[in-house]
């Protein structure tokens, strides 16, 4: 089915061409489609390549094999293919795999386990080995695209294409974060897995940029929520070609490690908040700030217990400062907190204090501010200094309809 | 708002009296309404009692004064407040309970901890003490109600009113079994609190009661999900008179044990079963039946990370036998698990096998299961012998309906 646009959509960044990235798309024909869904982006030698998975202990092949790959720390070829999960298709799945990566670093000459391979879409069908060598074929000779047509190519469910863009000056070398991604909650037959990839010109050995990207990881793609459920082909690759003037960055007490860590965190935020904003059926986009928490990693954990209520996604659907479902919901965590040292609060506002309401707070700004498209809301635990931000996206009847009205 | 009754709803059993219970109702006005909300249970002296209660840490006073109670073993009384959960009240909210624990202790000639307080409503709004202590002192000279009336005033959002019974023969003593409960998820602005109780006439020992509850538990309360939320009142009690003329039962080994134990145990599945049919917007009532895990408790986190799936449940919803969810939602829950070795099925037919779909299952049998209100999942992870057995409703329309579309 076609879906209308997200009411949270953003347009598509300009975003500039990153030095040693080449970006070529094709038509593979993986559904009966007439789409580009083969993505092909040919790295220059050397570039240092950083990943993250999904922690779906059933994860797909190409999870698996990426994760061998970001080992080795080097990169020359991603290969992403949209209408084709090729998840749950045992030896004949993992075959087709290994075709395309032998593919293509024969062309490139280089080891297969530098290409790496990720596939989203229809599950239970192996990836057809014809149509993924001629799609193969195509685009290494296709014209380089532009990284809008790259994001539009790696999307399946998504409703609208999806990009960042930071820079960063390391000493007097400026360098560019550029990334793309794709994913909306996990949609029929599609699994709407959430693929990102994220690319830098900036001179960093593996190690140290599979740290920015653990880091980033953390504080972005760890803290968003759709509805609870995870895919079992979630990945987030950061390469980096190497080939800007400044000097290699090895470790944190490096000049221009912050300057880089923070345009790939910045990236890295954006790239998650536009998924959530691509949520099923999502009509607004929820911040939930926790403090006061135990550890960093307590609040963390309380912030996703409430962004994964049911009850308080429709409760901000309703545009109702339900402050008891998110007590319910912090109770449940399972994390220390003190139900009389809770406090809630609404766009700024605290309606509940100590573990009871606040008798007489002004109801009409929280009611102008739930009404809005962003809502804010902060819980402080008063146990400690741990505090964590998450994200999610409201509970409506468009849920339902994609998910349960629609047949695979 | 008053709903239907739920499309899934059992009509209430004929139930026996209790030798040694009486049960009363009143009309304490917590809201203003024009129906009995309180609800008075008198039990005979040296009746033994045992009780299980939320695991959510942010729970209510009378939880935590339950959780003392039941410590001691003893019960005399046990009254239910309907229309005001007093929850998130702090002091006053504590003071309100105790009131009505003395008040009916001095009644009674018993030590305040034998009277059980439970109270389902409205949030952090303390229990008005005023009404609180006119309607125990109408419940105390009422006449004695019968079990589908103290049921029906128990219910606060409920859409039909909810009791099982069972008996057993002990020897050559029958002994009774009658429960009757309430709650259909949690519904603002109440949240609908789970709140059940069961009576026996049975002569067992206060220690052996409880370990029969927690068993019994474990194997129905435990295990349905409505939204995975949990409220911060659910409370089960257990109350054995012990005016039946069989020999005092102390352990798994005494006669009767067993016996007593399936009939306590079948109640309290039958009331589980209840409430997941009361379930918010529930059109289909899901039976998930996991083998093969690495141990029981594996089997039952596997369950309900699957009964909890929002993208299971609208698949059920959708009559859509999407087993590629059902791996999702088994990878998710990080028990152990081998993608290669799941095998899916839906009515009795396996649609998935050792990670790959069957080609060439019959797929009308399995179209047809799934149009029925009672649907089958079986999951089998291929790894060991642990099993568990976990009940859910479909996520639908109604439940957004219910939870977002009225406000608080």
């Amino acid at each position: 089915m076609d879906l209308a646009p997200s009411p949270l959509a953003a347009p598509f960044p300009d975003m500039p061409a990153i030095s040693g990235v080449t970006l070529r798309v094709a038509r593979a024909r993986y559904k009966d489609w007439d789409r580009a869904d083969l993505t092909y982006v040919e790295l220059a030698e050397g570039t240092a390549i950083a990943g993250v998975f999904t922690r779906n202990v059933c994860c797909s092949t190409e999870v698996e094999l990426g994760r061998e790959s970001v080992k080795h720390g080097r990169g020359r070829a991603i290969v992403v293919n949209a209408g084709n999960s090729n998840a749950f298709t045992g030896y004949r799945g993992r075959e087709a795999v290994e075709q395309v990566s032998h593919q293509i670093a024969a062309h490139l000459g280089c080891p297969a386990s530098e290409v790496l391979v990720s596939s989203t879409g229809v599950i239970g069908v192996p990836l057809p080995k014809d149509r993924a060598k001629a799609g193969v074929e195509q685009a290494l000779t296709a014209s380089p695209c532009s990284w809008r047509e790259a994001a539009e190519t790696i999307g399946t469910t998504d409703t609208f294409t999806k990009g960042a863009h930071a820079s960063a000056m390391l000493g007097g070398t400026r360098v560019e974060v550029c990334g793309i991604i794709k994913g909306s909650g996990m949609i029929a037959p599609d699994m709407a897995t959430m693929l990102g990839y994220i690319f830098t010109d900036a001179k960093v050995t593996p190690d140290f940029l599979q740290q920015m990207l653990d880091r980033a990881n953390a504080a972005s793609f760890s803290c968003i929520t759709v509805d609870g459920d995870t895919s079992t082909s979630d990945t987030v690759l950061l390469a980096a070609t190497g080939l800007a003037d400044n000097p290699l960055i090895a470790s944190w007490d490096d000049p221009g490690a912050d300057a880089l860590y923070a345009a790939i965190a910045d990236v890295c935020q954006r790239l998650a908040h536009l998924v959530v904003r691509d949520g099923e059926g999502a009509q607004k986009f929820i911040e939930i700030a926790v403090t006061g928490a135990k550890s960093d990693d307590s609040a963390r954990r309380v912030g996703l217990s409430i962004a994964n209520s049911p009850l308080v996604k429709t409760a901000i659907a309703g545009e109702d400062a339900n402050w008891g479902r998110v007590v319910m919901a912090v109770g449940k965590a399972g994390e220390p907190a003190d139900r009389d040292r809770l406090s809630i609060g609404f766009g700024g506002i605290w309606t509940a204090r100590d573990g009871q309401p606040v008798a007489d707070y002004d109801e009409a700004p929280v009611a102008e501010h739930l009404k809005g498209q962003d809502i804010r809301m902060d819980v402080d635990l008063g146990i400690g200094d741990g505090r964590a931000t998450v994200w999610t996206c409201d509970l409506t009847h468009g849920y339902i309809a994609i998910n349960a009205d629609y047949r695979s």
